[in-house]
């Protein structure tokens, strides 16, 4: 295929963002080429403006633009619950559902001895100064619900207990809409285990 | 949901690109997030240098960096066969078929009374005058099989025919791979009408 080198630039660049293949970095192209130049500079400049002013927050290692990040920055948040995740993004699925006030603290991954990812590559030196010394009453481990978030949460919560704090874990079960018969049988097991009585 | 505002301007910035939804934009942020600088200022960059650099090939109307498009540049074309199609992103789809080796022209659009559009808003005079300039032997048109292409496709042919140049049109037909009881009934009355004898 023949396109101006430009084009190709912008194609072999767009395709690198995930979820982007050929077809859809060429939609994009195209539509980028058509839009105005004002409508592309506002997204190029959106994509310098992040790299260039947004940065871990100081305390809960979330993304922020100041010091500290809006939800640590909030005065509405309940303070006295901290809940454990693996990466930002985490913050922002957790923070969509309404159904939490406390604050956060990001690890900047998971454990994975497959990976050669130990403790001393995650922010749990940094956990544990806090929880030495801000007032909280109940850790929530939301790591994720798979081999190397389930070992970050068991090693979290061997370290965490003996301070005489709550350390809690994200339910496992059947997502909510779902079809019992799609569940797969690790899902479906823990659901029959953890089945509630009404 | 509370984030940084810089990151929000993104995913604003994000989602109006074609395809992209919410998800798909935030699955985008939070790459750019990660990623390192370099790769982001490529991106930013590349998108800056398409909007600078490309404009319209002064001969076909196809996106070219310089006077003239790659296509219209390159020696090893058929210059006697003219290829006309309503936007610069039908050139990329035929390319890629390697079935044409000749010359393009692009309308920048399709003739719709509905939207108002008619001769005067596409490339037609444009047209007009290769046809007479250049020695051109064939004309494909090949606008889109829909409402407006057909009735692009109509006007050119009643009005290029005259001057004695030869002009077809993509052939309709069943899509190939496709599965016959999947085909709508247009297609497959088209399929039967245009027959071919084995």
């Amino acid at each position: 295929m023949e396109s101006a080198p430009a084009i190709q630039r912008l194609l072999d660049e767009l395709e690198r963002m995930p979820g982007v293949g050929p077809k859809s970095a060429q939609r994009i192209a195209y539509w980028l080429l058509n839009a105005d130049r004002e409508t592309a500079m506002r997204l190029a400049d959106a994509i310098i403006e992040v790299k260039d002013t947004v940065h871990f927050c100081s305390r809960c290692f979330n993304y922020a633009e100041g010091d500290t990040c809006e939800i640590c920055a909030s005065k509405s948040r309940d303070e006295r619950t901290l809940c454990v995740v693996s990466e930002p993004r985490d913050i922002s699925a957790i923070e969509r559902t309404s159904a939490y006030r406390g604050l956060y603290h990001v690890l900047g991954g998971a454990l994975s001895p497959m990976e050669g990812i130990g403790p001393d590559d995650l922010k749990i030196t940094e956990l544990m100064a806090r929880l030495a010394t801000e007032d909280i009453a109940e850790v929530v481990l939301a790591t994720n619900p798979n081999v190397e978030g389930e070992t970050t949460a068991t090693y979290l919560a061997r370290i965490i207990k003996p301070l005489g704090i709550q350390v809690s874990r994200l339910a496992s079960g059947l997502p909510v809409g779902g079809d019992l018969e799609f569940a797969d049988e690790v899902t479906l097991g823990r659901a029959i285990e953890a089945r509630r009585t009404l």
